[in-house]
């Protein structure tokens, strides 16, 4: 399958070659003759809002800023009336600080729960379920034709999955068109890093399209929804969760895409099924994603 | 790829037709037909270490309490000289009590910490770097034969991957025989079940290999090394710091290990290059895992 060549239609396209993402390593193969590996880097970043220690994501390091904006966002810390009056990156604290013109009333919820719970991890989930109540994604036709030339242009896309493997990458799309393409170790960091971007750049949800590498697992389907995009599509599987959250937020769901294949779980109603599944190729071997786990 | 009929050689074997791990649901394909699929579950279990609240998990299901002790064991939250009183798990409230003889240092630990942190994510990354310093691997003789053995193995071994797609697998393994094979939606969940399993049953670790479908990233390695176990192979690939931790401690740390290819990235000194990989044979395409990333 041939790379493509032109991604100047991206308004953000992964840098394969950008330093710091990636580097070399020499191993040994099967044979014990020595192997120069390319291997994406793996770092900590500890996100603070406001005065108050959030978590330490592990994280290729790219888009600090669209990272910390995006999971707060995500984790319903930031609220859309939450004025942001800074962000900033501290490359050698390997920090980010999120900071708000009034006090975001979650430094108090964090403060009182923990006071009882020691950690906020049970806490935040039960909140992003609560947020999740008042969800109501709009209505969007997605075409097949549309999904199918998507599938194809990220597949061929110049990555750093191309380049080391063992990422996620996650794709923000209008029609046929990627707009941005993030990647990360993990790929709840991949698509907080969209929600970031939309987030600082007032980029509306509701004509978007979310294509991710990863399982479809209920926190992909809470982040989508919390982000208001009306549909996410996957190569990978899903979870018994993951589809009924889609099916009671009435998210439009599309699994194991590959080739001419995929599968609708959730937000049928959506689909616009105008292209015939026959004319389109089968997935090339070569394009597996083999390593990304 | 033949599937293994007899499994009677593990101690525990996945079992995927056991109930309330899958459930069927209806898609509708690129054809718009209707189709049956098995997914698998994802449900939260909060675990808690004596009155302390510490995480809520999302798991398939299977083996809380080994869940529960694995987790805390490999965030160093329990102790080799922790007498475990109890481990009440407790289905419909969807909790685990780990309790423990005498009040554990973690908690007074957690507690003061919370006071200034909030979160004890942070926290409890710190805590396990610190925990790793102490750490030597034994010496073990790894030879590739038995890797080979291993990996076919395993990759035939009827699971809940097989059946439902869309989840890792982890392996405790002895020599050529694959001895305890866990599943769970997350990576870390499985391997923390087989650390609840050997703390449970009081395995040495000395002796034994982990095998993982996942990729090779810190925690997986750390784990692996706060297991006390010196060898940890991956059909997946690996990150930096994965690579990076692995040499530190001197860990035997094998990737993209698929038919006779295979890499190995530290802890090159433990292997014996028995097996001439020309003899294995190449994986047929069927056994790629397509779905569980």
């Amino acid at each position: 399958m041939a790379r493509l060549v032109d991604t100047s239609d991206y308004l953000i396209a992964p840098d394969p070659n950008r330093s710091r993402l990636t580097h070399c390593i020499v191993g040994h193969d099967e044979n014990g003759a020595a192997t120069e590996i390319a291997v994406v880097e793996e770092r900590p970043l500890t996100i603070f809002l406001n005065s108050q220690e959030i978590v330490t994501a592990m994280t290729i390091g790219d888009y600090p800023e669209y990272l910390a904006l995006g999971f707060l966002k995500n984790q319903g810390m930031l609220h859309a009336d939450d004025d942001i009056a800074a962000v900033e990156f501290d490359e050698e604290l390997e920090t980010v600080i999120v900071r708000t013109a009034r006090q975001t009333d979650y430094e108090d919820k964090l403060r009182k729960k923990t006071r009882t719970s020691g950690c906020a991890i049970g806490t935040v989930f039960g909140d992003i379920m609560e947020g999740l109540e008042g969800v109501s994604l709009p209505n969007l036709t997605v075409k097949t034709s549309d999904l199918y030339i998507l599938a194809n242009t990220i597949n061929r896309t110049p990555s750093l999955y191309l380049e080391a493997g063992a990422i996620h990458g996650t794709v923000l799309c209008q029609d046929a068109r990627p707009l941005v393409y993030m990647e990360d170790v993990g790929r709840h960091n991949a698509v907080d890093k969209i929600a970031g971007w939309m987030l600082s750049e007032d980029v509306s949800p509701e004509d978007k399209i979310l294509y991710t590498t990863g399982r479809l697992t209920s926190e992909m389907v809470i982040k989508t929804a919390m982000m208001g995009i009306p549909a996410l599509v996957s190569r990978s599987g899903f979870t018994a969760w993951g589809i009924e959250i889609a099916q009671q937020v009435d998210l439009t769901l599309i699994g194991r895409m590959r080739g001419q294949r995929f599968v609708c779980l959730a937000g049928e109603h959506r689909l616009d099924r105008d292209a015939d599944p026959k004319t389109v190729s089968d997935e090339p071997k070569a394009a597996s994603r083999k390593a990304a786990r």
